[in-house]
């Protein structure tokens, strides 16, 4: 035998089984080159090479005692709302800022993201469009999109449906670690507003309203095209909207914080403990911070009860920042939208997390 | 309302709206808990906090240098073999043992691991038997496996399927690093032998002979559990093999070597000029291995051109190694089962991998 097979020409396609096993090698390799136009770097003197190679390289420089912050995510079932309203230039975003906040809350920031698409004969324009999203919210973060797998999962996945996976690598000084180890009884707790579900409680949201799970395609669309007037937009659009990065916000104020928690899947009740030191608790005061009406629309609807909501959905609070009481001031008039939502309280009984 | 829930309490479980919705928040404390147990750490002093924060830490210290090499990666349709065979312990080794040789392929030594588990009703114990698979990989390579996300997606994955992502991140000193840039022509092309078809092609041999692609699950165990003398074993055994990890071999000898080719989707023909400069080709003499029987019987069964077999499995090389003539003869004596494989040649025409 003599196989002699250019490594990437279009032009010369020699028969390919793999194609007939829903995985086109060439078509693979166009998107390949589409890819790399997408995330091309908008420069960054950290990258050494570019896509292509096994292994994305990222020079560390400049640190004195540098930790690495990371985080694995995806984006829920939010991408079956995507697929419904055929909007896939979003999650993208969902899934970067939601990775961003992921490790803000040690104090670190971005330095490199990777994702994975995984999925069944999903058009690559599709793809490109998730990518496309990916890049938006990586370079509002200064983020390099250093890399990613796309894999054709025949069998696996049914034909268009995907999941998308993203990984951040971010980094902190090792004395400027916050890991609430230093919140403190009577420490304020500010929280900043979202801009809707985030990426949580969308499969109990589906259920209420009969979206994507199993019935008819036009229906589903039709229940996200309904207008709602206390929305003041459809449900689809709520549903999308984009997760918010509070990366910004936060950053000017990082070294004044003794805690932060990302709200998400849990609601304020399974995050907040995650920073709080043992023999403290959060008192919530809910009269505190307006929850947006897409929450009590699912609330009505689903007859669903307040503790439920309070431990599934964010409920307009997508980060709490743990304050000394003594910089709970200077701190808030930092951050535009800050709101007092609670404190800090010795913990009696098994509560952890308290909203009256 | 007074909201008020115990964070992690197992007893005292309040009508829950989101486990209706197929998402069980207090099965979900208890599994992580398992999780914890099986993934607890051998006692590694740069990680710092445990899981269950929001971001996973880990102090990169003693490095003159640093560069990050990272990977993002699943196990292909290999998945669908493990379901249909009920045994799961393997491919989180194979996703631990591909993402190593990945970033491998750079000089560097893996620091940390991160996993993604997409499902929906998939039992807890299939998901801790892949993590276990994981954690004897990381193990292995001394590598710390950090964190992961297990995320229930109804209506997305169907009952019982599910997809597993691993990512992980290596360090390498910048004057270090491997990259093919110093490989000239004459260098000496060593392979290192393989297990199986470690985590590619798996599509193809699956549509040759018809399991998991949408037929009769009894008919696609029986196809799978058919003993073949050729291999000596099940079809199922050995399509399952785990992926050879090529840490151990090469780490004596990464300073000596010009370029490493993991030869993953794509075989030898489209992973080794990856890592050739501009102008250069490798030529493969491909009497110089021999091909595991699984390849004859799967090119045999699916009247697969050679060409086809070439360009989608690895036939037997699982990672190439370009290094210059005079080092090979040392080289090869260090790695007990490498065999010369090939040579680089000048480039002549568009032919960047040659196999005669």
């Amino acid at each position: 035998m003599t196989a002699v097979v250019p490594s990437a020409s279009m032009d010369d396609t020699p028969p390919d089984a793999y194609a007939r096993a829903g995985v086109n090698l060439d078509a693979r390799r166009e998107f390949v080159e589409q890819l790399k136009k997408i995330t091309k770097s908008r420069g960054n003197a950290n990258v050494i090479g570019g896509v292509g190679g096994f292994g994305a390289l990222y020079r560390l420089a400049g640190y004195r005692d540098p930790v690495l912050a990371s985080s694995v995510d995806g984006v829920g079932t939010k991408i079956r709302i995507a697929e419904i309203m055929g909007r896939y230039g979003t999650v993208g975003q969902d899934l970067v800022n939601h990775c961003v906040n992921d490790i803000l809350t040690t104090g670190a920031e971005p330095l490199f993201f990777l994702d994975y698409i995984g999925s069944s004969l999903l058009p690559d324009e599709i793809k490109l469009d998730v990518v496309r999203g990916l890049k938006v919210a990586c370079d509002a973060h200064e983020c390099e999109l250093l890399g990613g797998e796309t894999a054709d999962m025949p069998d696996v996945y049914t034909a268009g449906d995907f999941d998308l996976v993203g990984f951040i690598v971010g980094v902190v000084e090792r004395d400027a670690v916050i890991d609430g180890s230093k919140i403190r009884e009577g420490d304020v707790l500010l929280g900043l507003p979202v801009t809707g579900l985030h990426t949580n409680g969308y499969s109990l949201v589906r259920r209420i309203f009969g979206i994507g799970v199993g019935g008819d395609r036009a229906a589903d669309r039709a229940a996200l095209e309904t207008w709602y007037k206390e929305l003041g937009s459809t449900l689809g659009d709520a549903l999308l909207a984009v997760h918010r990065s509070y990366y910004h916000d936060l950053r000017p104020v990082l070294g004044r914080l003794r805690g932060i928690a990302h709200i998400t899947g849990g609601g304020l009740i399974d995050n907040v403990p995650r920073i709080l030191p043992d023999g403290l608790a959060a008192t919530f005061d809910r009269h505190a911070w307006s929850v947006p009406a897409i929450f009590s629309l699912i609330q009505e609807r689903g007859s669903v009860s307040d503790d439920d909501m309070y431990r599934t959905f964010n409920m307009g609070v997508g980060i709490v920042l743990a304050v000394a009481p003594d910089e709970a001031g200077a701190v808030a008039s930092q951050i535009a939208d800050s709101v007092r939502v609670g404190r800090v309280a010795r913990q009696s009984g098994e509560r952890r997390v308290i909203i009256e």
